[in-house]
């Protein structure tokens, strides 16, 4: 009987430019790790939160951890509580799906305590819970690649991994500036066009069929958003010279990650991608800001147990 | 040297309920028959007008056909004029890409004319010119299909062809009712909220992953317009009784076919397509309206030549 469990999620890029609250694709590099203790006392507590970000809420009820295996713990009643220590690797507001990972390592620590654990896939119910917790809103882009690794279409009923060519890299640079949320989402108030709406739908289809197909060329054709980037371009400073910095280094596309500030592209190359993470990160340095970059397989693992007792 | 040729281009769904203007697939029944004949005169002439529709221009420049053959004779220089006869065997204003047909089959029956003949796909762009001049509006979703066959994605650049589970049927029914294309496209001009693009995205997406995968469930889950069938149902008398007809029979989906006031339904069995044409068309019935319906495979021939001298 598993007395402790320890998880890692990882970071992912959401919505990929496409697919707004829809795609996202894990990230090799930065995490969340949470371990759960099961305990006799009912219920879910949060004991500690360690690492980048720390003034989280304590409350189970009010974080994305703690409200995610409390709604797992409703739902497979167990018969014992769990008390979680949270370890935070993904900055606050980042774009990175920070929040999300906090609930999916949480979740899959604490599926490891269960006498019948359950799959990835049937944990993605409880994520959105606690994910709905931090962003006011129900979506899966970022717990869905967190939980199944790789590019994921999260609806609200499921998760679809889509296959994605192997080589293909993705560079993720995050600037040390904050987007809200809720300011990013603001920005979606005034309603679109029809033209803007088959535009980004041609361009979904196409990245989709690309995915699908194996065809660099076709992703390349969709990898563009004119839905949402250029209502959100503004709240990152040089957004589009850091964009351009991609697409000089032979980026396939280059967006905004998840809310931003991040900012990625997909690289075919692993020498491009390299230099267009530096040249991505020199661009937020003529706008006075500090960025980190990964460089990750798009094809990314998902969430994983690192340690049980 | 060929002298004189004819083709045949298929009827066809567009917009298949989830692509408005991007996806379309072809039928196996109606469609239009196009003989193209070599003459020493430059330019193009329509020297006669038979079938269903016979109050179309005459004036190549003006008639979709002889728009799309002036265009295709324009960039390939050969040296001669066509003389063409149409025979209209789509019903105008029906949904059902009669427009469309005709410059499909006129093109690929001048194509067969040239001392070098082109691959259908790259007779896209000049049955787009033909399709403006019928719609107003550049989109590909009735000329794709019409040309590969199948299901089609057709972005202003290309056209993809996308895999669908062989034994899939579409039932179509037409009633003897006129939606004018421009009046329906009136009906999109106020502006759509993220929550409904979002919508419309995801089963976009779990539509096209469903074909690449064959997975009927995730066709079935994503086959629903939130997007314009709300906006156009009114346009059809009876469509909410016709579309319960489809569904009540075993429909994966069913929605307006193109601008309407055709219906169409996705069928897996063809028991339950043949119960269900016939319900439609009851359905459409009680409206006071009379109806025909074809049943087709989805994966529909496109375009083809039928004589050849």
């Amino acid at each position: 009987m598993v007395s402790q469990a320890t998880a890692f999620a990882p970071a992912s890029v959401g919505n990929v430019g496409v697919g707004f609250d829809l795609l996202g694709h894990a990230i090799d590099g930065p995490g969340d790790t949470v371990t759960a203790r099961r305990v006799e006392q009912p219920g879910v507590r949060i004991t500690a939160i360690n690492g980048l970000v720390r003034d989280l809420p304590l409350d189970s009820e009010r974080n994305t951890a703690g409200r995610a295996v409390i709604a797992l713990l409703q739902d497979q009643q167990p018969g014992f509580g769990v008390e979680l220590v949270i370890d935070k690797g993904i900055p606050l507001s980042s774009g990175l799906g920070g929040s999300a990972a906090s609930a999916v390592a949480a979740l899959v620590a604490t599926n490891a305590l269960l006498p019948e654990p359950l799959t990835h896939e049937a944990l993605y119910p409880f994520a959105l819970a606690g994910e709905a917790i931090a962003s006011g809103a129900v979506h899966g882009d970022n717990v869905g690649p967190q939980l199944l690794g790789g590019l994921v279409l999260a609806t609200t009923e499921r998760l679809v991994r889509i296959p994605v060519p192997e080589a293909l890299l993705a560079v993720v640079v995050h600037p040390d500036w904050q987007v809200e949320t809720r300011r990013a989402r603001e920005s979606l108030v005034e309603p679109f066009d029809i033209a803007t709406i088959v535009g980004q739908n041609s361009h979904l289809a196409q990245f989709l069929a690309g995915c699908y197909s194996g065809d660099i060329e076709l992703i390349q054709a969709g990898l563009v958003d004119v839905l949402v980037e250029p209502r959100r371009a503004h709240l990152i400073p040089a957004f589009a010279e850091v964009k351009q910095a991609a697409l000089a280094h032979g980026a396939l596309g280059s967006s905004i990650s998840g809310a931003g500030p991040s900012v990625f592209g997909w690289f075919r190359d692993p020498g491009q991608a390299s230099q267009a993470a530096h040249a991505m990160q020199q661009a937020f340095a003529t706008a006075g800001l500090e960025a980190r970059s990964w460089t990750s397989p798009v094809n990314a693992p998902g969430a994983r147990l690192v340690d049980v007792d």
